[in-house]
């Protein structure tokens, strides 16, 4: 297997991609070609010692930026490592693509170089979602879809449990849909007609959870819009962020609470860490023809080097291929529901 | 000023209502009129020595619960609290009415006997946002409406604008649109056209705010849609109890860390309070042609005491004819919409 990582994708590039790249090689057997400007990515490579018949360069002269306008760079920037580096999962030189650059290039990137998967209407990102205290839940649409229709949360349903059995490894994984209430008949006119297409699926659906259940661990895929998933996400983020800094403010005031903070220090740490999203991998693209993987822009090498190695069985585990064959049921849910009328 | 109470509304009713009252009436001068079942309301009044000529009792034979739906009921129990509180305010003979019972009915209630406030599409219910370490702020809407058009944004923008700053007392409030990018080009095709709006208002509109940055407190008006709103408000809450729930399970892993614990011990519960809902009143259901202020079914007696203290500004402030007034702004800004096309 070849894995190709964007060598100019994130805050950090191209020192912490390469730095994660040689992490990466000593635990695996596959090759990593790295993609971007050849020669910023040698001058990294020549800091380490590394196996050079694992880790390999090519060249790309052209980096897409965040500022960048996605669709018009994708189709502008051919010689920019995302363009390259789609391109060659496209032509299978490479077996899965890793970047840390934009989401909106890398989106733009999986529909018009490798195209959806047949059936797919709308690809979605996938994440992790981080519990505290428990095993990770996956949040699907993470943010590639700001106004979605009832199929898209059936599709990202259908995408996301293949997902989380066969990449992460959670058998009959619980399927819950966001909602503003638990029954059937609450939330928006999306989310209600959501509800109805899910329920007719053959996954573990669990039916409405509410935001307040989701740190939880209340289900294994969550099902969501772009726009919720993102607010979800980020507030999560934002919420942890903000306690973890009132409480070091709190327990830094005073020589008592000083005492109680050191001796607790490991248990604060503890918990830091399990906010911690480099430690789970990236975010796959689920319904382009071919794995594209998504990391966090601000990754560390300790992050590249988890994604490359969950990205291993996401590829090997032929991913696209199963959700092509889904597809048939989102069919017939779907034209079930033209029936009612 | 009369204040009227919903002394079956909440999941400790009618006792912490009864008791909030009688906390309440001996901070104020005005008169608590408890309405709802007289016999179990005279029964918990009967504990307490209080002023007869402030804590007033009506009654009320039905009770709609949550499990009724909200327009039926409405409709159906006119003998209820909820509809003959409303109707108190409708008729004059009281100031506002105060309920921990269904938002729907409550929502409901004011619709159709109140009635809309002419020139705003959708009332809004305005929850406080608490912000660790720093001054709450607003949230419009918390769940009122799952499905929004642009207009209703800009209108819970100039509703929660008015109330943040006429009875929080909060001068000049930042007002922010929840999106998932910060520049004016991003989110969905409802926050996109949000965004055009409320920019052209007077308010001091400081564009969209990442889901991140809202428990940091960017914002002290928090507008977005019900759906958005009560995705956010309830994974706050979830997100609290669950971190405060894993650092009691990690804070006494040990005897090292018990010790460190009871050291840190008012601290950590200072934290807990931050995010007490009962320290901040209730939430005004904006947009009707009258006070009504919605509490947490849960409230306890300290809440429901908050909740009255502070509808008194509410209901003094004159809120009603200052949204009433400020439609005219909202007017302008929708047709000068129309003007582009």
């Amino acid at each position: 297997m070849k894995i190709i990582l964007d060598g100019m994708g994130g805050d950090n590039a191209p020192a912490s991609v390469v730095e994660g790249a040689i992490l990466a090689s000593k635990e695996i057997e596959h090759q990593i070609l790295i993609i971007g400007k050849e020669e910023l990515i040698n001058k990294e490579l020549k800091k380490y010692k590394y196996d050079e018949n694992k880790i390999l360069v090519a060249d790309a002269t052209e980096v897409i930026s965040n500022d960048d306008a996605p669709v018009r760079a994708v189709r502008s920037k051919k010689d920019s490592s995302i363009v390259k580096g789609i391109n060659m999962v496209k032509s299978g030189e490479g077996d899965v693509f890793i970047s840390a650059g934009s989401t909106g290039a890398l989106l733009a990137g999986g529909l018009f170089i490798l195209g959806r998967i047949q059936g797919i209407d709308r690809p979605a990102l996938a994440c992790i979602y981080p519990i505290v205290g428990g095993n990770p839940s996956l949040l699907v649409d993470a943010g590639a879809n700001a106004d979605c229709k009832p199929n898209n949360l059936l599709e990202f349903g259908i995408m996301g449990n293949i997902y989380m059995e066969k990449v992460i490894g959670r058998t009959n994984p619980k399927v819950g849909l966001v909602n503003i209430g638990s029954e059937a008949a609450k939330g928006s006119t999306l989310t209600k007609a959501a509800y109805n297409l899910l329920e007719q699926s053959d996954m573990n659906f669990i039916g409405n959870v509410e935001a307040r259940e989701v740190p939880k661990g209340a289900c294994d895929v969550i099902v969501t819009d772009g726009f919720t998933g993102n607010v979800l996400l980020k507030l999560t983020e934002g919420m942890a962020w903000n306690i973890l800094q009132v409480l070091k403010r709190k327990f830094t005031e005073g020589t008592k609470a000083k005492i109680g903070a050191a001796l607790l220090l490991d248990k604060i740490k503890g918990l830091k860490k399990e906010f911690d999203y480099s430690e789970y991998g990236g975010a796959p693209i689920l319904g382009v023809k071919g794995p594209i993987v998504k990391m966090h822009g601000s990754s560390s090498a300790n992050a590249v080097k988890n994604t490359i190695l969950k990205a291993i069985p996401y590829a090997e585990g032929k991913i696209v291929d199963i959700i092509q064959n889904s597809v048939l049921e989102i069919e017939e849910i779907t034209l079930s529901e033209y029936d009612k009328f």
